[in-house]
């Protein structure tokens, strides 16, 4: 069967095509924990959008505001409305990335948030990685190409000049639901040639490219998954001091993109 | 931090209870494979909106008809724009749901598909299952509370006179993004007590709970997974004979549907 839609690729790379030839003027910032997110809604003076377009019940929190030439949205999935903690993991950003594109178009998205690195591959803690390309590690379709189709290996929106500008570690980033890691996924992140691992971005880059807005990826070292420490207890030791790190490199970021067309990125 | 949209509720109850007062006008039913797809479209002789709500550029299809008295939209994720195969998974499961509700607002969701069954709890090739409870078996985050929203177990909407009606069988089932079984996936859907596995359902339950909209999941099944057949080929072998019974009974289910309020069935 044909591609549904066809024929809309033309006039959405015309759409792109348009926006590259201006400033960058709207931004979408994703970030799925409330710790995350809190110090940048400071930082940028944020206000929650009690208006926001999101359906009535959802917990989904919409913060925007203007810094220099450009509208911030920051959107955070909320409290998961049974449990109360963070709506953490790939579906709420899948249809957070997904409400958020619809209502907003913003011209460019910034997935950041907190992640795993390997020391293996040269993270550290503290350290802030813009990632070069996305897979999961969760998502094993042993039939041919739907193997692929579940790794879904993705190199995001390509960002060279503010890689050298803010002088960031890149890496390749991969995303499942789990914080721990079993023997599969293991050997999934190996094959993703992964130095970060995260819970989210794979699932806002795929959302991203199916409505054609280019994204990229920050994400900063909680915990060294090849070290010592379990997991758990490492990411919520350093949780707020990485999440302060985080918010000062997403504000280098807005700084240097503030201006500039997204080619010049 | 309060839930976001708190007050809403009572404006969503009182809708639902509305809902519940009138016979059931428009279902939306949720299928991930077009082999799964096409002989329900078939069977009522739906037929492909081109004019769908769905953003330009998605891969997602909405066929429509009417039956008896029943408005039947049917929706499928679509091939993946990238690899060109059913978009399978909790990902784009989620992302049609939220769309298809906020598009079409149904009475009641059907996820009907093809499953992985367990012997050792009952299930054989062929059988159709109601779903009792939903949960997800590769969120695994060992923090307390969010220990409890990775795994989302939920009940489906109660189904008893149709349960009885059908003579279907009925069990748990346990959602994964992967075709395959890992140890850790088998401890968890050991904890879940699944009788059927499938890729998608605790998404749709999530997403339909998020938008308060009932939903009841029919999972055919097309391989054992405590077998001695390896997963994909058993499934791929049984796939065709067992998307015929998977129809047969969305028709029934749909048949007895007809002319019924929601507490009645």
């Amino acid at each position: 069967m044909a591609p549904h839609g066809e024929g809309s690729d033309a006039s959405v790379e015309a759409m792109v095509a348009q926006v590259e030839k201006h400033p960058i003027s709207s931004i979408l910032i994703i970030i799925a924990m409330q710790t995350e997110a809190l110090p940048v809604v400071n930082k940028f003076q944020l206000i929650e959008n009690p208006h926001s377009s999101f359906p009535k019940g959802v917990p989904w929190i919409h913060y925007h505001g203007a810094y220099k030439d450009i509208i911030i949205n920051l959107v955070w999935p909320g409290k998961d409305l049974t449990f109360g903690v963070d709506s953490v993991g790939t579906i709420s950003a899948s249809l957070v990335t997904y409400a958020s594109i619809q209502a907003l178009q913003p011209d460019l998205i910034i997935n950041a948030g907190t992640a795993g690195g390997f020391k293996e591959k040269g993270a550290a803690i503290g350290d802030v990685f813009l990632v070069s390309h996305v897979a999961f590690h969760d998502r094993r379709i042993p039939i041919p190409v739907f193997d692929l189709y579940g790794v879904g290996l993705r190199q995001t929106y390509s960002t060279p000049n503010l890689l050298k500008a803010l002088n960031l570690k890149t890496g390749k980033l991969s995303t499942g639901d789990s914080l721990d890691m079993s023997p599969h996924d293991e050997a999934s992140i190996a094959a993703n040639d992964a130095t970060v691992k995260d819970m989210e971005g794979a699932a806002v880059a795929y959302v991203a490219e199916l409505l054609k807005v280019p994204a990229i990826f920050v994400k900063a070292v909680t915990d060294i998954v090849d070290g010592e420490k379990p997991t758990a207890e490492e990411f919520l030791q350093n949780l707020a001091a990485v999440t302060a790190t985080l918010e000062e490199v997403v504000t280098q970021v807005i700084d240097f993109i503030s201006g500039k067309c997204l080619p010049e990125l």
